[in-house]
Order: structure tokens, then C-alpha cells, then sequence
């Protein structure tokens, strides 16, 4: 364990009046999910994000406007904090770690943002550890593609920065080159999968480790993003457990406070192959709001400030269905249908507040949770096709 | 219908943007609950409270300070709103009356708040719709019981600002004549009841109704406060039927819009009396949060805002226990015993964020889910043991 790690650890501040302050980098929409529960702890929550009118902006008092890149921004929004987390993990990882030195808890550890910061770092760590991932390459630039052309079709990631399906370009062929990142990354052979899953997983200080049900994305093709979510899982038992022990692997090998997205992959001869984390509430626990005992954003607090986890129980099986801004629609958020879906039982709209809708931006997403999840999904279709975002 | 009431009913805003203003009078506990779905419509959310260190006054970026019974204080803070609600109802009337005059959405409507306000009126309207209510008196002063000493015992009830048990009074020989208010009240006489409950009605500008499963309170003897909310009451099924169509004939008679708690006895004889209205989210609905499809919140939002009201099902059986400020204290509130209830599963704190404990102040509440009831009783006679507000 590193020194700073153990000062962390003895250091932490226990939660018991509403004086207990939270600091939270970015001011996103899982923020905002995370304020939510937040409120009911009564937690005297401080948000840093640098766009006056990102989703937090509107619903916590303690809103600073600024960079959560910048070091200086970071170290002296933190400094008075009893305890910061993250809701986007592209953050300034050194202004956290001199923050951790003076003894202000950081959770989840900067020095493990700081590993899944970089594509590279992460896959490595999955080697180093004998968590089975698909074979890659870390590259410095465009030219050395060329020597790895017997890979190709693969996918080339850029190490640093990716999101949201930005950073990831498909390499067909040696014509695909100029289209190709130029910049440090690492080239993933191409999964034959079957089916893309997550299991979220938290622990909390005191080494407590919970695993949610695992769930199954279906991506839209083109845009790289999650078209429905299906929780749970439509995979066997067995292939389950292995994919919620591979998350609680992941998180105890990592020494993790937090909740951690473990992305991964079922290959079409039953194998499981971890593909990426995201150390913080994901796209893929959304549902867990409404369809669980507990929700991830209340997990992610309750492992952050050392309480006991709670019950991940599905109550009920749910879809998730990302809104994406309509193609063609640039400019003040317009929104359409939204009586049209209320009337549905059990659907639940979530709308992020961005004032800008932009063709294919997160703008919010619904649940729908249902005792048959067939019939939720054949919800989840109608919302899909009535619920638009326009300008 | 009232011609202002009309001319509101054409002018309903639609809400279809992050822009749409909604102002809410008062920020507590219930405008924290309100706000927390408010944000899952990223509605833009006004408060006006005299307290800045109101629970809402952390979690909403437009809050403003102020006294929700000053005319000027509220009229100038509706002026450029959408709509206006209130989670408390001691508010001022004849600004909300100019306000609706001049085009601004007030829901529920002034003359209905107003109504509600005077235990008097309320009791006339019960009387003039032929809805069962227990036998009472309007009386001016204390000097007028001496005239009614053949109804004692019997509670003595302001007409006016009575809350949270405060503005009763039981009556038992004229020997307590110095004890009673000397202000206009009313005399009720005393019901033998079985039990109390109450039942949440909402009803959308639409004309849309739902109920919600009838809940039932034990109360504390001393307080006049819940110790524990159960839901759903242990009552017949026909009891039920009658309590729910009790609920809805007031809503209809009063041509209510948002949602509304009705409160009942269920009399020894088997018959249900209607004891009191509040015109907004309640105390008796808490548990709705996590035990039912809708929340009475998001519902209250629905209503006001004219969509589709939710489905009210209750998904799991659950118990609710106030927090209450321990006896003895008095000071900044510090919680104890976080660690031990959140380790039980299904079990949701909700801490008000109030800084200042007081004996017996509502700092927060918590609601057991579970699919037996019994069980969910004995984990919140556990929670109301164990987890104390100390200063």
C-alpha cells in the first residue's frame, strides 16, 4: 500500500452530520445522478466543472465554475474538502494526488484514475494480473501501424482522452491509415463477440465488495453508443458468476474505493474478456435507480464514505434507453413526446437539462422496468421511437 | 368555475424545455423531495424560503430568500414563472390569487389553499358534499366552550396555521379552559377510532385521477406525531374501496389540481371519517419513494404540470419511521447510528439536511421495503431504536 494510501485510509472523516463536505469533479448528468442520493445524506456536496450550465449547475449551491484539468483549480477546489470523488475520469490526477498527501480522502484513489486515465496502463494491469483481455499493442503514432498490418481488421484506441465512442477507430486495412489516430494508443485485435456486458462493482474502505447483476448492451453500430440496456443479462448462470468474479477480482487486485464499471466482452465461444473500467457510475448502472434495492449512484457514496454497501437486488427486470439529440437539430433543447411515454406504467424519464442539444449528445435516457422484460422492452421500442430531442 | 380559473386553464404552459420556471413556496423537506424528480425533468426550480439554511437552500441554484406570507415577497417572486406549487400551505393567498389573475399557473389553485387553510372551511366543505367527517363547532374564543361543555372530552383545533400537531388541544372538563387557544378554532368532538389513514389523490388540470393504496399511521400519543407509517393499511378490502373513492369525490368536489393527502379515521364502528386535507406531497407518503411505480412527488409533478399521471402501484410492501430530534438536545444535529441501519437491506435514510436538532423537530425519515411487511415493522422498530439526532 503507499504511504499516502495509508495516511488516506486513517485519515478518513466519518459521515455524521451535514457539516461533512463532498467534492465532485464534473458537473455532468452522473453527477447530477449522484447529487440525487447525495440530498437524501444530507451531504454538504461542492461540484467543479467548468460550463455554467452543465446539469449540476442548477441544483447545488456549492457550484464552482472551472477546469477540472487544471492543477491549480482542482488543488484549490479541494483543499477545505473532507472528501472528493469523480464523475468523469479525465481529471487533473496530480492535484489530487498533492490533495491525498495533505490528507483530504480521495476516492476512488487518484493513483488508480491515473491507471485507467490511459488505455495502455489499464491493459497491462489486466496481463500483470491474469485478467483475461483480448491481445493488443501499445503504439506511439500513425507510422507504426504498418508493422502490425497482419492484425488488421483490429481496433486502434487512443490511450488518453477517449469517451463516449470518441477515440476508437476501426482499422480495416493498410488504407485505413490516414484516417488513423496519430497520437499514443493501442491496437486491440478485433473480439468476435457475442454479446458486450458490465458488471459494476463497489468497495468500500473497509474492503467490503458488492457486485450488481451483470447487464448487456446493445450498441448502435455506428455511433459506438448504447442503444438499449438490458439488466439482467440475458447469459447463463454460470457465465454470471464468472463475470462477477472477474469484476470483484478487478476491484480488489486494484485496491479500488468506488464504484467501478467493468466492461466486457462474451465471446462466441463462451469465453469472457474484460474490456475497459470506468472508475465512477456508468452508462450501464443507470437502470439500478429505479430497478434495484440500491441504485449505483447511492453505492458509489456509501463505498466512498465507508458506510456498509447496499443490497443490489433487482427489484424488477429493466431496459435503459439512451436520448440521443435527433440528427440534423442544433441548438436549445426541444422536447418531444414527452406526454406520449408518461402514460406507460413504469417508464421512467430522465432528462439531463443540457440547453444545447447536439446530433447524437447524451441528453438523458429512460428506464422502464417491468416484471416480463420482453414487455419492457417492447416499451423501451415505443420510447425509442417517440421521444425526440430537437432544437 | 372561477373566471381566473378558467383564463389559468387556457393559459397552461406546456412544458416541453429545460426553460420551463417552477416555483415552489417553501424549502423543506417536502420542496427537497419535490425537487429531487423535478431534476429528473430538469425543470428550472425557484424557492422561496425565509430560512437559508432550509433544506432545499443547498440543492437549487434559484433559491430565494424570503417570507412565503409576505404579498410582495411572493408576487414578486412568481411574476416570470411558468407555474407555481407550494410544499407547505401556510402561504400567502392573495398573492397567489394576483399572480393567477394575471396569467401565472398557481397549482393547486389559491382559492382551494385557501379553503384548506381554515379548519373551519374545510370542515363546511365536508358538510356541503355530503362527506362523512366527525361533528365539530366554529367557535370565536375560549369563552365560547363554556357552552359546549356537554361535548368535552374533545379536541380543540385552530381554524388556522395548526402543523405538525401544533394548534390541538384536547379538552376534557372545563378545568382545562386555561389550557385552550383563545383564537377562532374549532371543537371536534372526539372520535372513537380504530385506526388512522390517509389516502393520496392526485388529479391532473386534465381531469385525470389516482389514488394511492391507503396507508395507516400509528401515532405518538404524546407528540401527536407518526411513529411509524404503514403501508398498505391493515384494512378490508371494501374499507379501502371506500377510503379511495372518499379521497377522490373531494378531489372532484374541489376541482383540485396537484396532489392531495386525505386523512381519515377508521372508526370502531367500522365507518371512515374524513379528519383533514393537505393540499401538497406528505408526511403519509414518504414511503411512496421507494415503494411505489410513482412517487407521491413525481406525482404531485405530473399533476401540476399536466401530464399523464403515474401508475401508483405499490411494488413492495414497506414501513415508514420520522426521525425525530432526540429529547434533551439542542444544537447543530449529529446523527449516530448511520453504520448500523444502512447494513440492513431495503432500508432508505433520508436526512433532511435541518442543522439545527431540536426535541422532537422531523430531521428526517426512513422507509423499510420488503416483501413481508411484519418483517419491514421489525426492521424499523430496530432503525427507530437505533439511529438517533443528537447535537
Amino acid at each position: 500500500m503507499h504511504i499516502f494510501e495509508l495516511i488516506n485510509y486513517l485519515c478518513v472523516k466519518t459521515f455524521n452530520s451535514s457539516n461533512f463536505k463532498l467534492g465532485i469533479l464534473g458537473g455532468g448528468q452522473l453527477g447530477k445522478m449522484l447529487l440525487q442520493p447525495a440530498m437524501n445524506y444530507s451531504v454538504d456536496v461542492h461540484i467543479l466543472d467548468p460550463d455554467p450550465t452543465s446539469p449540476c449547475s442548477y441544483f447545488c449551491k456549492n457550484f464552482h465554475l472551472g477546469s477540472f484539468n487544471d492543477f491549480n483549480t482542482v488543488y484549490n477546489f479541494g483543499r477545505n474538502l473532507d472528501l472528493i470523488t469523480i464523475e468523469i475520469e479525465n481529471v487533473n490526477v496530480e492535484a489530487l494526488k498533492k490533495l491525498e498527501s495533505e490528507g483530504v480522502t480521495v476516492f476512488p484513489q487518484p493513483h488508480i484514475i491515473e491507471l485507467i486515465q490511459d488505455k495502455g496502463l489499464q491493459k497491462d494491469f489486466y496481463i500483470q494480473n491474469n485478467i483475461p483481455t483480448s491481445p493488443y499493442q501499445k503504439i506511439v503514432n500513425r507510422e507504426e501501424l504498418v508493422h502490425y498490418a497482419d492484425k488488421f481488421p483490429a481496433m486502434q484506441k487512443l490511450r488518453k482522452a477517449g469517451y463516449d465512442g470518441r477515440g476508437v477507430c476501426k482499422i480495416n486495412s493498410l488504407k485505413d491509415l490516414d484516417k488513423a489516430f496519430n497520437e499514443p494508443s493501442i491496437l486491440e485485435e478485433l473480439v468476435d463477440f457475442d454479446k458486450e456486458i458490465a458488471v459494476l462493482v463497489a468497495r468500500n474502505a473497509s474492503g467490503q465488495i458488492k457486485t450488481f447483476d451483470a447487464v448487456e448492451m446493445e450498441f448502435n453500430p455506428d455511433m459506438n453508443l448504447v442503444d438499449f440496456l438490458f439488466s439482467p443479462a440475458n447469459i447463463s448462470d454460470e457465465l454470471t458468476e464468472i463475470a462477477k468474479q472477474l469484476a470483484m477480482n478487478v476491484v480488489e487486485k486494484l485496491n479500488f474505493v468506488g464504484l467501478l464499471a467493468v466492461e466486457m466482452f462474451v465471446t462466441k465461444d463462451g469465453k469472457i474478456l474484460v474490456n475497459e473500467l470506468a472508475p465512477r457510475p456508468h452508462n450501464s448502472g443507470h437502470h439500478t435507480i429505479e430497478a434495484c434495492v440500491t441504485s449505483q449512484y447511492e453505492q458509489h457514496l456509501r463505498a466512498i464514505l465507508n458506510l456498509p454497501l447496499g443490497c443490489t437486488d433487482q427489484r424488477q427486470p429493466a431496459v435503459m434507453v439512451n436520448l440521443l439529440g435527433e440528427e440534423n437539430f442544433i441548438g436549445e433543447a426541444r422536447y418531444v413526446g414527452v406526454n406520449e411515454i408518461s402514460s406507460l406504467g413504469g417508464v421512467y424519464l430522465h432528462l439531463y437539462g443540457k440547453k444545447i442539444t447536439k446530433p447524437f449528445r447524451k441528453m438523458g435516457h429512460v428506464t422502464i422496468i417491468d416484471s416480463d422484460l420482453k414487455k419492457a422492452f417492447e416499451k423501451a421500442k415505443f420510447v425509442k421511437d417517440t421521444f425526440k430531442i430537437q432544437a
